[in-house]
């Protein structure tokens, strides 16, 4: 028995004036999620919590099984993963942004103009030659991973994520001094690596003749690296390990990635999987289909309609919804003619007329064999608040999955 | 105010092709069910966790109000009790088998021929002999149940239940020896004592009259004793002194009775209640409508709802159902006319197609005076789960039931 997990992100909504008060998903024309709610059992789930808004990271950490709360571990390693940096136990990851600061320090761009892949990436060649001295048996190492976007890695003994943040997220500001977030050694020792790599490269970078020619064609030199969301790997059980399944995992966010890696699951790559609206769905859901033939658990993200709520565009998340409503039908009936299971959720609410996550709970529709089919009809937050699945927390998913997997061991007797 | 807690075991089911799609309980003509969901408000429970399989013991535990994860103790002190043994604080349990080895020690019978009663209440009387050496201040103790059954208590300082099962509930290989399953002293103890206990008892067996009478009948000696599930008794606080109620069980099978009593309930016996299909389920009721009178909380615990899932055995289970149904009517009669509680749920879901408990949440109906009537009228997985009580944990039943008694403490001021 196997069973496919669809996580559209940002999907959860709220009524939208523009919409006559329905949400993205009430609107939409959507006959393959209406399908899988109709001949499946509905609920609405709180990713993290009643009300909390969760980040990406920490909302797919629950939706696996993992509750954040224990086991959150920054979002720099999931990042890393996700860009194919291998890590140790042990890695602090931070991402980073190449920027632009002025003679004064002060950043005027956060992105350096939009450096091309390209040119960041000689850049980042350059920075190879950075070793740490003041911190001892530390080494950084930086990878670069698409345009402005990069990820730095310090590797040694006695390292801590519990280090700030330097990219500030502001323009017009220096940038903040690395500084440990509690008392340990370890954070100390931590930000004094990371303070020492930032100097040595910024040095790096401004005497670098790439930046000079930028600077003399007019561009913003990337004289500047911004860390941000130290993090390291999560001390957990690998998924596969917990339920004893083969799972593999098609996303194109970076991100979802990373901590799909980060649990255990297998990275299934598609040729143009890009996390944004113009991704290949259509060679995702193919790649999908296939790799149900091979293992127990798919998970299967699609970015696009977080993508549009930010942009607040709730009329942009009806077409996208209904697109991947499209695009998903060869999967249900997939998972339909087999006897599978297939659950369908968002990782987060994130209202189209805000642009920014909410704590609202999100649609779940869950279909297969054995489930308690409900009288719902359509997949949206209302509708499937009235199935028999009621209200679950995320981190009740995976556990209700593999109950229908036989996978979940008796407690008691 | 009384209220009567009425447990089908095993009562939560999925659909059934056999019944058209239909759960065992949607299939079911079962008026009394249905009226207190009518008359009631109804959800759905997740005894233990959403997806988590309960064992029978740790379910009762929880809608007991304990939770299990924290006071579980294992199962072998809830038989003991519920065989009508007297345990202290500190015996450590075992549920035993009479079973029968081959010259070369492997286990060729599990159940030693299924022998009587009268022969192994016998056998466990020359069991009385053995005195534990290699440990001091230990005592074991043989108690028959019934037919091949009985139940081992060593008594004694510094035990502990962490020692691994004997018995491997398979033929054909030899008995497991018992081990410490954690590093403690006290483990170590109590599996060297259980040890000294079986090889001795095995001797005493192996020459006893009774078995080479039965070799010469062609029978199958009862020359061995399997221990399995090691268990001590809870430490909680008794449910009659949480919530200062007079409590009392009804129940055939030993397990229930045994939980029952762990927790604090007055066992009412009810001749020819024995934890199957067959059971006086008229004399039960009988029982536990005498026993509003004299009690505030009263359990009512009905096995046969599992036996005919375990056999998977969907259309005998529709059947128990309405038989369960027809025989509860003048419960619910009494309830209603006395203006009293009655709660109805399962302990866990078994599945009538897959024949073992699994996690899916269990249907819940509570009549009475204060509830808040929803519309619910059927008394099933589905129907249950648009009901007023959405979707709760097993833990949290008694305290719902108690407050309708209006004796849970207010928390703050």
């Amino acid at each position: 028995m196997k069973v496919i997990l669809v996580v559209c992100d940002g999907l959860g909504d709220r009524p939208v004036r523009a919409l006559g008060g329905l949400t993205p998903l009430q609107a939409a024309r959507a006959d393959a999620l209406d399908r899988i709610a109709s001949e499946g059992e509905c609920g609405i789930m709180d990713v993290i919590a009643p009300g909390q808004p969760p980040g990406s990271d920490t909302a797919h950490l629950a939706i696996f099984g993992y509750d954040p709360f224990a086991c959150y571990p920054g979002r720099g390693a999931f990042e890393a993963l996700g860009v194919g940096v291998e890590l140790q136990p042990g890695d602090v990851a931070f991402r980073c942004n190449f920027g632009t600061v002025n003679e004064d320090g002060v950043v005027i761009d956060r992105r350096a103009g939009r450096i091309s892949s390209e040119e960041a990436r000689q850049l980042a060649e350059a920075l190879k030659e950075v070793r740490i001295e003041s911190v001892s048996g530390v080494q950084a190492i930086f990878h670069h991973s698409s345009e402005h976007r990069g990820v730095l890695v310090l590797r040694g003994e006695r390292l801590s994520r519990h280090v700030s943040d330097v990219d500030t997220h502001k323009a017009g500001v220096r940038p903040a001094a690395p500084r440990a977030l509690d008392n340990s050694p370890e954070a100390e020792r931590t930000a004094k690596a990371l303070q020492e790599f930032l100097e040595k490269a910024g040095r790096i970078l401004a005497e670098h003749p790439l930046n000079r020619d930028r600077i003399r064609r007019g561009l913003m030199p990337a004289n500047t690296l911004l860390p941000r969301g130290a993090g390291t790997l999560p001390r957990i059980e690998p998924i596969t390990k917990i339920w004893g399944v083969r799972a593999a995992a098609i996303a194109g966010g970076g991100l979802y990635k990373g901590v799909a890696k980060a649990v255990g699951f297998e990275l299934i790559h598609v040729p143009g999987a890009n996390g944004t609206v113009n991704t290949n769905l259509r060679g995702k859901v193919e790649a999908a289909i296939r790799a149900l033939d091979d293992y127990d658990l798919v998970f299967l993200h699609v970015k696009a309609t977080d993508n549009v709520s930010h942009d607040k565009n709730p009329a942009k998340k009806v077409k996208v919804i209904e697109w991947i409503s499209r695009e998903l039908m060869p999967l249900v009936e997939k998972v339909s003619s087999e006897g599978y299971y297939l659950a369908i959720t968002g990782d987060h609410t994130t209202p189209s007329e805000v642009g920014e996550h909410r704590g609202d709970p999100v649609p779940l529709a869950i279909m297969g064999p054995d489930v308690r089919r409900d009288d719902v009809r359509k997949f949206d937050e209302i509708s499937c608040a009235r199935g028999a699945l009621c209200r679950i927390r995320g981190t009740d998913l995976m556990r209700i999955l593999m109950n229908y997997l036989g996978r979940v061991p008796l407690f008691g007797e």
